[in-house]
């Protein structure tokens, strides 16, 4: 029932900020709980967000910090989540958002408040680990090879069939999404730029909105990879994937693999002038 | 009848040398002409290659040395040509070609030695230059934007209804060729990695050399993107674009824009161990 706030990374806080005035109009009179589990420096990005939450005029801004497992099943944290709306996930090491909270009381209340209706937002590590599937390196220098240059791990499980991957375009990443689609093209790849999001429901699709594109990788199409081949360090060979560039206002309904348009107005429209 | 070697840039000139030794085999006993009319440094280069390709045992290495149009009217310069089978232009910039020998005696030799079955081999600049429309800049940090990205010019055109890009992977430029395939699907677009090349027909098709991988982008597909909206600075949307990735022993053909594929060993195989 919930819906996915995913972030590609280094979204406006102190301009349009139309992607977190999104998620302050979702979050409305209900409680938003900012995680930065991600960081090593999770002070100064509570700091910062809590800020810009307040001058977007969510009233309910509560800090959940987690630094160890023990804190993702401490009763402290639990508290803090009991009101909770929404959560949002700053950016950091995916890994330590699924190393810490993975199987946790935090965990299964976060699954708990997306079931119920709720929000789960995250930006560039917080959106990576949305899928069942993250993506946690592989080269973005040069032609992706077939073999260790893609490395994955097991995310939150949030979003279904696909993987996520951020900073897209600038960090030149459409190689390793292309290698993970040509693994398994079941999976779809869903590429977001910076300063970009997607508003998912992901039993249905997802809306753009924000300032670069999205990309979305589709393997259904596919005829021929040399993914499996023996041979380590080749490049990575994969024939007739198809590719969709979406930007704000475009819809992606996932049932049917298919995009559709819708003016990129739309969205601000829907959200007001910024405050 | 001629065929093209288009290279993405910095092919291997000091150990496996396959793209190199692949032109080195089909100059044979005829004689190849290299010209750095791309750089501003063209002697350094023309020791480097003159040094690369006699090692390759090419017996007729020539150095075409132009610097200014008069040099391309010039009388010598055409006895340069005179004999050649083959002729390599090396990287730098891709406008010092074209603004340099574009329609003089020795751009229409150059269409004379392909026409008679001759190679023109080109790297980076030297590739990109060999299409009728020519990429000569674009921004490849982030998402490709509608406008002023795309810097297009008017290239050699001995290859047809395609663009060729270069650097491809290592200068994330994938945006920038969505770009113009967007602006008309006509245009094939073909990106190519470092060390990596396309051995081209132009009236059939190619076949794939070397270390990294060719992106071809086809936008016969496309049902729908917002390059021709008024707005300048959006983010650029193309839907259900086709990409093939290619390497090594992939073939390409152009009329029917399908890729097959051949085992990576055939070409080297068919060129013998490295001398």
């Amino acid at each position: 029932k919930g819906e996915l706030l995913v972030i590609g990374g280094h979204e406006d806080k102190h301009h349009e900020r139309l992607i977190l005035r999104y998620l302050a109009r979702r979050v409305g009179s209900g409680t938003l709980v900012v995680s930065a589990v991600a960081s090593e420096e999770p002070e100064e990005l509570w700091e910062e967000y809590e800020g810009v939450f307040r001058a977007l005029n969510v009233r309910h801004v509560r800090r959940l910090s987690i630094e160890s497992r023990a804190d993702a099943e401490s009763p402290k944290s639990l508290r803090v989540l009991k009101d909770a709306t929404a959560v949002f996930l700053t950016g950091g090491d995916q890994l330590r958002i699924t190393s810490m909270i993975g199987d946790t009381p935090v965990f299964s209340r976060l699954v708990e408040i997306f079931a119920s209706g709720g929000m789960i937002a995250g930006t560039s590590a917080g959106a990576s680990v949305m899928s069942e599937t993250m993506l946690i390196g592989g080269g973005s220098n040069g032609s992706h090879r077939i073999g260790p240059d893609l490395q994955l791990a097991p995310g939150l499980g949030l979003a279904h069939d696909m993987v996520i991957d951020q900073h897209f375009a600038e960090r030149g990443r459409i190689g390793r999404l292309l290698g993970v689609v040509a693994q398994n093209p079941r999976i779809l790849g869903v590429g977001l730029d910076e300063n970009t999001a997607i508003a998912l429901n992901p039993s249905r699709g997802f809306r753009v909105l924000g300032e670069g594109a999205v990309y979305v990788v589709d393997g259904a199409t596919v005829t021929n990879t040399n993914i499996a081949e023996e041979e380590r360090d080749r490049a990575m060979s994969i024939y007739n994937v198809t590719v969709h560039l979406l930007t704000q206002g475009d819809r992606f309904t996932i049932a049917t693999r298919t995009p559709s348009s819708a003016p990129a107005e739309s969205i601000e429209k829907e959200l007001g002038a910024a405050s």
